[in-house]
């Protein structure tokens, strides 16, 4: 029987859920909830119904597991905790700082009621929080390097857009080139952030606006651009839309360690993801945790878990057999 | 305290393993075991005692977990299975074709007497094998590919030197660029084996031998080097010493995948070794599947695990909680 998939906001993670769903036949999708009036939200999938998020408790029995789409400042601190309450539940809670908290909160709602709720799931963290581990296990020492891009940054272009005279923003993350190299050859660098990453945007002005003074406003904003190099691009909405629709994303995690009686020979572990669709990708890391916290809680284990704690075989449609015979 | 290490073998591996040990604070060497007289065994490690295997028995209640260093042809698939009886093992069975039946043996040994039994640890079974079922579990539609190297094959190295009027040779098999970088730009190419790897032999040849029939040997070896591109170097026994006496290796796992409603999204997933020393990086991922075997052990598991099995935070030294709030 597959397992059945409800989704809970119908967002671009919502609708890549969906797709996940499509794409892995031993999943079905029982229902999407909204927040919005259910009669104007349109799915993908024939004869599923929408229903008010408010409703969720009473199709409990219809889910498996209840996929939470919200974002990670509001919603899922709330949400996470509240439906562990009456489901197994996967979110992507991507704010690290606040991992432990918000792994405290749900393990407190999710332990007493007999359910599993898998945190953090999706890339960064996700994916390359495995690879953080997995390298720091294998080589003790070493040192860590984490880049991201070339890849669409929502919260900075969200920051560009809110700079007086802009109508629209697409900025990128770049990753240095040069410090990568540096580090695939063995070196350990200390890197300041100027020399990790660039970034570039694309902006689409008010007619009439100041273009220079957008520019100076964009390069030097704290937090956001300051301690970047930045490259500022103007164009027109017909080529924003032409060119800059996707979104993709992507990066790299590298540890570079050292063995041997006298630490004599270096090593270079890297992982990378090139990725079309950075919500596509997350739901389909998204989706696996699903199949594993399923799985998970037919063993009859409980509360908060994450990645790290799911062995990789849970999150595999395939059997262990067939894993150790054509896949280890 | 520290888990205490017992090292069964004490050839590359065992000493990549004693070197691990002194690199991961919270193990120590408890003992190595050896099938050669044990006075001739001069090991690293202060203090430590060398023993012949036939003792290890007895030795069973001052090692935690035994690492055992034979090889996969004829050592592991018996003494696995008879260790696994007394100790808690790790090996790094590396037949890949034979798993399931090691698997079998190991398990039906380990799992009555209550002890944990990790097999096939290493980088290929081991890391790539992680790689290979994460990419799937996450890319449900899409293509796997595995290059090994640039990096000595011991395999082919010893094929070569049974080639009449040859002294010594060493094998390097390397990675086609060409179809590396067609794979990263989302192509997904069926490829030959002559178009996956190239094969490079150094070799010292016998005073007087016939150099153009030991290549032309070499280069139509049937199942070792008809299928590939081989070029063959002649050098000297000094240039074998001084250019090629270390044992580097390494490789890339690439899956590529497609995601959306109508799959029209492609993503790349690249894992990727750099290894200085081959023994050592192998021994540094058993060190770190002793580690997870023992805590394994600790929970009252028993039975035959592979790293497959293991959730990634058992292989790290750090806390549950570090790792949520550094790693994750």
């Amino acid at each position: 029987m597959a397992i059945r998939i409800g989704i809970m906001g119908y967002g671009n993670l919502g609708r890549g859920i969906e797709c996940a769903v499509k794409n892995n036949p031993d999943m079905e999708l029982a229902a999407v909830f909204t927040r919005r009036d259910p009669a104007t939200v349109k799915i993908l999938t024939e004869g599923v119904s929408v229903y008010h998020a408010d409703e969720a408790k009473d199709h409990a029995d219809e889910v498996d597991v209840l996929i939470l789409c919200g974002g990670s400042a509001t919603d899922l601190p709330v949400q996470t905790p509240e439906y562990a309450k009456y489901f197994t539940v996967v979110d992507s809670f991507d704010n690290h700082s606040k991992i432990p908290e918000h792994y405290a909160n749900v393990d407190a709602a999710a332990k007493p009621n007999g359910n599993v709720a898998v945190i953090s799931a999706g890339w960064d963290p996700g994916m390359f929080s495995l690879n953080r581990v997995y390298a720091n296990a294998v080589l003790p020492n070493g040192k860590d390097y984490t880049f991201w891009g070339k890849g669409v940054s929502q919260g900075h272009s969200d920051a560009v857009r809110r700079v007086a005279g802009v109508k629209d923003c697409r900025q990128y993350t770049i990753p240095a080139t040069s410090a990568l190299e540096r580090i695939r050859g063995g070196e350990t660098p200390d890197l300041i952030t100027r020399e990790k990453h660039t970034r570039e945007c694309f902006v689409v002005a008010e007619e009439g606006a100041d273009l220079a003074q957008i520019e100076h406003n964009i390069v030097t904003m704290p937090a956001y651009f300051a301690d970047y190099d930045t490259t500022v691009h103007f164009i027109t909405e017909e080529e924003m839309k032409r060119d800059h629709s996707a979104l993709p994303h992507g990066g790299f995690v590298i540890r570079s360690g050292k063995t041997g009686w006298n630490l004599e020979h270096n090593h270079v572990i890297e992982y990378s993801l090139k990725l079309d669709s950075n919500p596509e990708f997350t739901s389909s890391v998204i989706a696996a945790c699903a199949r594993a916290a399923y799985r998970m809680k037919q063993e009859g284990m409980s509360g908060c878990k994450t990645i790290l704690d799911i062995p990789p075989a849970y999150l595999c449609a395939q059997s262990d057999e067939f894993l150790r015979a054509h896949m280890l």
